[in-house]
């Protein structure tokens, strides 16, 4: 069956698994101390134009937030977050398990607005009670969201003037950040990004690793001894290898990037077959996730043939469902998609 | 350099590698619900002679042990585990992380002797303020232990005897199980095992995996919503089929025991050749952990040639290191060593 | 100052002072285990109307909710609360202190609207993907509620039917139960939540003791060794008798109660004087908390006389304030309050 | 029945009742930001000699534990205390639930001597691979310890000394602070100790409070926003009243120093009394809990007229008890005791 289940619904993209055949039998150092990783770390800062940023690989997306966020934040902090922001609703409870709290932001098309941002801070300072909650200590967003959304330049940049103002370091999710940084419909750049942010990390699970994600520390503020916290957290690779290998391979040739270009010109394309097809648009997407309303019966028979995500009911009639592409999507998926779309509107 | 350094110095066996080239490309859901899981499952459950076994897989060894005890553990209780034992000293802490007490029972040979389990729960028990302590919940042992030795079916049977008696399961950590159950010197086998523990993993990320471990629950113990509180610790990898593709292929044509059985025959050739050239042995290993007292100037001489692991000094002239086997050891490997040892005597 | 600003601004009743100087020098065994434990936990046993009710003592509020709902919960488990609730933003992060998320619910007048809390409930087990997010694993609510508010007899029990129906356990926060049970307004008794809640707790700080508070756990659900859960965050006071003889005088000769009588009579005064000045109530608070709108050029001057708490904002020139009654209230705090309305409106 | 159980048998001090009656009606502030709390923390800050002491209160010794070292550590820290410490066995793994790890050393007649923590702390950050074990972040002893026993001022200065080498906080545990600065064999005085020390508290609950530990942080470090992650460990009084008159009325006229005293006049008796008797000591104490080691039998017989601890058993006929003296304790308990022994010798 086609899929467009998700973006992590293949293995690694060949040029990955290539550079890990080429390299396996090679006797090298646990943990991340092989010089794969020095490569792939050397590749990053050259990609997001700071040669003096701190770089870790870590294996998975939840992983990372809450190894992050539980490293960074003080005792008395919790971590602000769009109300939909995959560490609010969608890890289980991974960064509560470290011990602090998420402190959630309404969202709109699943971004923190600034100024939202901005009132939450003062309000909270202005409180003669706020010692008696949670302080916030970090701003977390994801780029793109959970909904596939962009911060537009403007944007990211005003919520990182606030962070700057009250001294709270911004971190930004970027489990997917290829496909943001190829949208025909951004305006920032991967150095913008560095720029902009305390801390961030490039997915390389769903833009076409095996597994890992490649934390970037942009202002010299990696966690003292972070080797050790990621070890208390269950999180450190003996084949630190494997991640090495993976992020040398798609920082080589701008690898990662044209994986990202692929993905986005496969939506687009997807894109222009739900339009054909007349069906609505939950919302306007401008990067590798599409959620497209099908009435339920509709939805069933498409299900035959393709794989989709399932994500809400809209109402008794009608879901929201969720069409991804990534390293692997081909033009034949897209044809196929069209035909039982075609099918299933009958 | 030719490496001893540790039995993770190598990629993943080629077997190994190859199922994750073949299966690449196949579109697969994520998260452990893919059929290579399943298939791996099931190999295992025959392995171990349990058809009813429940059996997870996770991605390295201190997330599996911080994973299994706190999950297993009730709030008031701790694991007893060996001083030597690896939850107690060297996993920065991963089991406090959690919440849990490590108790730790003084060994012999890096194992916990039987009277002395048994001994520590009666004491226990009589104290009349021992709910001012944390109860002890659960039995750790590692086998092979740090140390590279080995439990007997006697001893084996005999702690679960007691964790029976007072109702506490008994955990084992194959992290290296494969070298334990080829061992030219162990009385137990796999099923054995199973059927003496209450959970154990085997170990892939030393066993020939690029990373990987598989917990086998024996009595129907997995704990409930067990894939919710493996995400709320970030261990839940997204693409699944990495852990399921390689167990797969372990569990195929033996693989996981030749690759034992080759280990084991490079470590009786290992030891072969220290004890040709006069060295002492640290222990007695019967696995593929040599651990060998070298003189320091001679240490820094062969650590030109060979790469080997520092383990601790046993005065201020010798310390003593140590030599491992794995997968990827070769004869031109033990050769490279045995002229290396007598050029760093001369 | 004459001061209205919380439920705790004086000591004991003289009733609980006299009985700790009563039996202070009586030597009794530590922990919980004297006789004044035994006969508070009786006496309260027969006030809720169930011999065989588990009672506890802790020493405030917050360590209350925390030891409550960490020792209640599972793992893979968070608890529902109002976005109002104390747990969710005025215990600095106490129960993600614990690991586990508090699962936001919008509020009506300070409370989980019952139809809102099904819903929330039947779309979270409706959800393919729920096994990614924190499980509801008990509803937390309080009554009275941070805004004074009661839930009705219906409210309670449409409530605690859909957490039978779910198999989720109902938490009732008392921290100022006596002011609900004495309120003209409530149509619940106090054996009445016991049978509608599966644990709950009788607030003492506020409620005329030095410390205090107990909770009962209604039906045989007390958590396994629970002295141990409690010792281990820290909660169990050697000299439990502080607690056990405090508890033992509120609940003879109907203290508790003749307690909240008086708070809410003082506060149904206060309420009038309030109404002859014409302010404008914030919420209808039927127990001894009373929220007032006031100007704030009017707030600050009246502040020169009387003590009262800051609540919030509502617009630039509006604060709102918070008076609380309680058992040290008197006629003459009450008329000096008029009176300093009186000139602060001049 | 004569109690010699422990020091915590009997409520408050009579002239700390006394304090907490005549200041009952006042309305103060909460939280501890009412002027009895200052005034005790002046009065402190004097008896230590250290004017710019930091001083906090909380309620008891296993909560003043958790809450001084978690809020002290980082995050890939842990601490180290003697095998037999608080901290070690007795707090039902309260450290461990706040996520750090307790490195046991061994010890001798319940102290760590100067020597074997030099060497830890040698050996560890000589050791290569210390990245992966729990870095040691402070140093916890008891003074007196568990054992009664004390610090001389030669070893406290050179447990300070390997502190300070280190960069580790030293932190001493005074649960019973007052019997070690009135024992006739310690020449060791508090503003010695607050030198010596980075942070320490001063027990109440044992001294003559009905309960309360007053922290002292002597280097300016008491932890940003500590009543935050006070509040967050559920360890925040609403009336921090009960503490701070306390201390307030310990810290007037001496009366820590008196109780001190009396507790010490009566433990000597004691001592003559047991000698008298012929009955053997299991180790020397100079403080107010003495250990005697009781043939069984003798042991029940007295248990019929006074109340003392069961400690540990020495062997199947013999038992180790405790007599522990306080504030309370009067010449008449000495004379019943003696008169008791007498009996259960016949």
């Amino acid at each position: 069956m086609v899929s467009f289940e998700s973006d992590y619904i293949a293995g690694a993209h060949p040029e990955v698994l290539r550079r890990l055949m080429e390299t396996n039998t090679e006797p090298l150092p646990g943990y991340g101390s092989d010089p794969y990783c020095e490569s792939a770390k050397e590749k990053i800062r050259k990609a997001v134009g700071m040669p003096e940023a701190e770089v870790w690989f870590l294996t998975g997306g939840t992983q990372t937030n809450a190894v992050v966020i539980s490293t960074m934040l003080a005792d008395y902090e919790g971590v602000i977050a769009a109300k939909t922001g995959h560490v609010s609703t969608h890890e289980a409870g991974a960064i509560e398990y470290t011990g602090h709290e998420v402190l959630e932001l309404p969202q709109a098309d699943g971004k923190i607005v600034p100024e939202t941002l901005e009132k939450y801070l003062k309000d909270y300072f202005a409180d003669e009670n706020h010692e008696h909650m949670t302080f916030p200590g970090m701003v977390y967003l994801s780029h793109p969201t959970e909904y596939g959304t962009l911060y537009s330049k403007a944007e990211l940049t005003d919520i990182s003037k606030t962070c700057r103002e009250y001294g709270i370091p911004l971190f930004l999710d970027g489990a997917r950040l290829g496909y943001a940084l190829e949208s025909r419909k951004t305006d920032l750049t991967l150095p913008e990004i560095a720029e902009l942010c305390n801390v961030f990390y490039i997915g390389g699970t769903k833009v076409g690793a095996l597994c890992g994600e490649a934390i970037v520390f942009t202002k010299g503020n990696m966690p003292k001894h972070f080797l050790t916290s990621v070890k208390k957290r269950g999180a450190l690779l003996a084949k630190g290898r494997l991640l090495g290998v993976q992020f040398d391979a798609l920082f080589t040739d701008e690898l990662y990037f044209r994986i990202g270009r692929h993905a986005i010109e496969m939506a687009e394309k997807l894109k222009d077959i739900i339009r054909k097809h007349g069906l609505p648009f939950y919302n306007q997407s401008p990067t590798n996730q599409q959620f497209v309303i099908l009435e339920n019966r509709q939805m069933e028979k498409l299900g035959e043939d393709i794989a989709f995500s399932f994500w809400e009911k809209t109402d008794d009639t009608h879901t929201v469902v969720r069409f991804a592409t990534g390293w692997s999507t081909t033009e034949e998926d897209l044809k196929a998609l069209d035909e039982a779309l075609g099918r299933s509107l009958a």
